[in-house]
């Protein structure tokens, strides 16, 4: 899922771009190439798992029940459900679903900041549209710009590029960029619940994995620092590359402005089949571009847990899709038609405001 | 690496389909699309490694002493050369390099021998061409089929089917058929050497990828088995598949006419990128198809192993590219072109015919 003009809630106050047509940006960013995360330093997942049992920041419940359930049956081997290890694949969807997608994907954030030095780089486009209105900061503005003049923003700032000089740009930024409401890095904005959820599945050896409408290159710079998700487990948007030889004899690849794997929607149960090989047997969304994952997950056969996370608290986070009442909507959010269709198939919904003690790490 | 048609090893009496242009196939192999492994039981790689060393079947020299002294240095916490565990990735082109490729690519002659099947479904085929040719089984008229002709048996084939149907179809085939010169499962023509280069690998926590121009899902049914290569670690040549609904209203996959990833050439740095998102520390190929992939590997800094399999054993297996002194050529085989870049860039030329005691586990 990624941005939801169906939405109200009350940020406008904080929100850096309020006008900005969001259903057309969803639909520019599916269309864009990715990066690469191969300059990405290498640590340890950020959480641990702390005293209190491995789901500490879940409220008991049928959210929490379902997760340990399903846990316990597949890996025991004297249970019907039991999984093999190397069958273990659980994937998660990122906007929504592990961090904080709301009022805009971070990705796009991204985009719009990055603008300055793509002019920089190229000082014809300063006074060339639409950077030009970009680099005015002027909101009204800002907020005219169309389909195109995004495409023309986003095309600018995730392709062109060599894969490692576009790793090291997302690199600095994801470090250095603060978001309007918590003034934190994008990176803190993760569910504490979730990488709890993440753990518990690796320490009982599913592999997880990330299935973003996202760019896959740009997610797999942070993923493995913050979600404990290598790279080469990170499924997302991803753009043709081409191979060519620098002056110096050594070979780079280019990010091209051309479509391979559009990860939303029906592209996720493709780019699991194309990525990973596996029917996951474990799929967490949050949105309509989740369902199809879903829905491959749970048409296997044997035990399958299928959760979708419910945006239901305006005081911790933000609630909106069925929690607002809002009315059904052809794109990628959680809507009613998707919260009748989780209980028909017997989707677990969980709800970040009766199932989570905390939302984030630093509360 | 597939075919080679400026190879003329002695083995036109076994040779199935004689006159077939077998450069034409090789174009038109790296166009399809693939199948998917989700069938394949899984069971522990076949080879063990038994006493007298980490590879019993290599022969003492500079070939087995570059594996060797490049694993050592780069697990060894105190070696200059130490590459983190999460980085030790190591890459292996298929045919040519872990099974035999030679007088035509398994996955052609999997073509070739499906077309009963495939007529027995689409009786309307019978009559046409090129089908009725091949039916026929005139190795004379089989030996004019042109390009065309070859495209329309690739896609007849390998597309247009859903992914798991396609993984039975496959899974059935590679344990009855039997190739003509040694009348054994294709799946015992692998080289015991190179399963003790990735098993030594394995066992010093290197990940090991097949990166193939075959098609991704064709290997993924039996790598897992044959190599110990799960599936989302092969990397081939992929097609588009397309999500829909059955009458039942589950969801299922179809393999569709068009091509995501010609992993060949460049396309195998670009697959490289796209599907593990990591460079290699040790890539291992055979043909001008592997080129890329070992530049690309050997461009990352610090320790990198490259390695060339050199088909030079006319009596055990074959002998074909520089070993028979034949003029560089265009296509992906191993030219003196090839050759030639090897010594230039220090890469390790592995000679069958010296460096390997034995060839096949059978022997």
């Amino acid at each position: 899922m990624l941005l939801h003009d169906e939405s109200k809630p009350k940020m406008s106050s904080n929100d850096p771009f309020p006008r900005i047509n969001r259903r057309a940006l969803v639909s520019t960013l599916a269309v864009l190439p990715a990066l690469c995360g191969t300059l990405l330093p290498i640590s340890a997942p950020a959480q641990t798992v702390t005293q209190g049992g491995a789901l500490p920041s879940w409220n008991e419940g049928p959210a929490k029940q379902a997760i340990v359930d399903f846990v316990r049956a597949t890996v025991d081997r004297s249970s019907p459900s039991y999984v093999s290890p190397e069958e273990r694949v659980a994937t998660f969807d990122q906007d929504g679903t592990l961090w904080v997608e709301h009022p805009m994907y971070t990705q796009v954030v991204y985009c719009l900041e990055r603008v300055p030095a793509v002019v920089a780089k190229k000082p014809e486009l300063k006074n060339a549209e639409p950077f030009k209105t970009v680099l005015s900061g002027n909101r009204e503005a800002m907020a005219k710009l169309t389909l195109r003049d995004l495409e023309k923003i986003l095309f600018a700032t995730l392709t062109g590029m060599p894969v490692e000089e576009f790793n090291a740009e997302v690199k600095t930024w994801i470090e250095t960029a603060r978001d309007h409401r918590w003034k934190r890095p994008y990176t803190e904005l993760v569910y504490q619940p979730m990488l709890e959820v993440m753990r518990h599945l690796r320490d009982n050896t599913y592999k997880t994995y990330i299935v973003t409408g996202g760019g896959q290159d740009f997610v797999r710079v942070y993923a493995e620092k913050v979600y404990g998700v290598p790279p080469e487990q990170v499924v997302g948007t991803a753009g043709a590359t081409k191979y060519a030889y620098g002056k110096d004899g050594k070979p780079f690849l280019t990010k091209e402005p051309k479509l391979l794997l559009n990860d939303n929607n029906a592209g996720k149960a493709e780019g699991i089949h194309l990525m990973i090989g596996r029917r996951p047997t474990a799929a967490f969304g949050n949105s309509g571009g989740d369902r199809e994952m879903l829905e491959w997950t749970g048409a296997g056969s044997g035990a399958r847990l299928k959760m979708l996370v419910l945006h239901d608290d305006a005081a911790r986070e933000y609630a909106y899709g069925p929690a607002q009442g809002l009315p059904n909507s052809k794109v990628g959010t959680f809507t009613q038609a998707l919260y009748d269709e989780a209980k028909k198939n017997g989707w677990t919904v969980i709800s970040m405001k009766n199932d989570w003690k905390r939302i984030f790490a630093f509360e």
